[in-house]
């Protein structure tokens, strides 16, 4: 029963489907379609109903010009028919503290975990109801090539940060799911486990074979040396001190 | 025709009623029910593919006693039929880069926020998978009362913590969904602004209606007030410090 369960779910089927979406059609997203999509994000848990998070729609087409070149010259940040900022955001709760007089310190590096985590879950919510209605999309965590300067743009006082932005719009192509890690590799029990090596060199070379055929030949890489290569560079050693003059991950 | 597409879209249901649940049916959950789930997370998004968390379960009474208790003694994390802890991992990169001789350096706050939202995706997706299979659960954020010892507990490498817990089991309560924030608190077009006071003010009262109700007169506090002793309280000054142990956000 419980297998039947699971495979009926259109639930689930959706959740293992997700893909980047990149290339968008024409179509605009409704108002009321946004609106639905921020009620979902709204929905999702957040720590001790903190709702430590706000979204940022931007339209305007300079903006949106200047966060795809600031993204790392992503141009669907610019074309995609939405582009959404979410931010961790302990300003509100900065503002309820003065409200009641109660004592608030800011840059607490728990603090900063909850907000950050607040607006994930927002954003994965956000994620899958917007593909619940046929939309597509993708995450923009380049936005972070450049924190400072869309802080500038998108006025966001301290205490609030860019965690990541999202494209979405109506999909105009249809790109392969990609295979994730062996659940053995991620799923332990009782206690953690370094994965298992054949089964890593076995997923190693599936990936490889993936990137190979869409790629015709260009991409060659195995998952350990496209991530590897990317971790690597992908440091942003600005964030630390960015953070900090946000008043936020000091202490 | 699409305010009937989302009227009649039972993910987005889901994704709006979506409560904490803290009180479990005996009833075990599946081993093929938890598979499901942790497939389901596995398919959010992941910064550049780099699938950086880990997910842990765990059964063991001894073990579930000592993390209830570490988590400030909320005593359904012992008493959930399925306890998960969602963990941050860069580890597995770090392993990903020696085995092709990549530089690696630890310690960035950067692959910190990534890892930290991986986590919070993938487990955002694990609650939708279950809520969409007839289960409830809670997020535990108390495991960061004692990091260091559930680190030690679960034998977490450098660059692996617990970013926060999962209770899940078949729901024995039907609390109410709390009302969220006023869209316009936390939905900005273009720039950030402050929530409307009016607006704030009113949701203040209804909140406080809501506890008032809930816990027949114990509780009256309203949003703000509630929030606002909640972050000025839960700093765990403690993070810091323990994240630098494990090579994590020093940087």
């Amino acid at each position: 029963m419980t297998r039947e369960l699971i495979q009926e779910n259109d639930v689930l089927k959706l959740l293992k489907s997700h893909k980047s979406i990149r290339k968008f059609k024409e179509t605009i997203v409704e108002k009321d379609v946004i609106r639905t999509i921020v009620e979902a994000a709204q929905g999702a848990s957040t720590s001790s109903f903190l709702q430590a998070y706000s979204i940022i729609s931007i339209h305007d087409p300079e903006k949106r010009q200047l966060l795809a070149e600031w993204s790392g010259d992503q141009k669907y940040v610019a074309s995609a028919p939405e582009f959404l900022v979410f931010c961790a955001d302990l300003h509100r709760l900065n503002l309820a503290c003065s409200k009641h007089g109660l004592p608030y310190e800011a840059g607490y590096t728990e603090a900063f975990i909850i907000a950050t985590v607040d607006a994930a879950l927002a954003a994965q919510n956000a994620m899958i109801a917007a593909e619940s209605l046929g939309l597509g999309g993708v995450y923009i965590g380049g936005i972070r090539n450049n924190p400072d300067k869309i802080s500038d743009l998108l006025k966001l006082p301290d205490e609030v940060y860019p965690v990541f932005g999202m494209c979405l719009g109506y999909p105009d192509h249809n790109p392969d799911v990609k295979e994730r890690l062996p659940i053995s590799a991620v799923f332990h029990e009782e206690t953690y486990k370094t994965p298992d090596e054949k089964e890593m060199d076995a997923y190693d070379e599936r990936i490889r074979a993936y990137y190979i055929e869409r790629t015709k030949g260009k991409k060659r890489e195995s998952w350990t040396e496209s991530v590897g290569t990317k971790i690597a560079n992908e440091t942003r050693p600005h964030m630390k001190g960015y953070l900090e003059s946000k008043k936020l991950n000091q202490k």
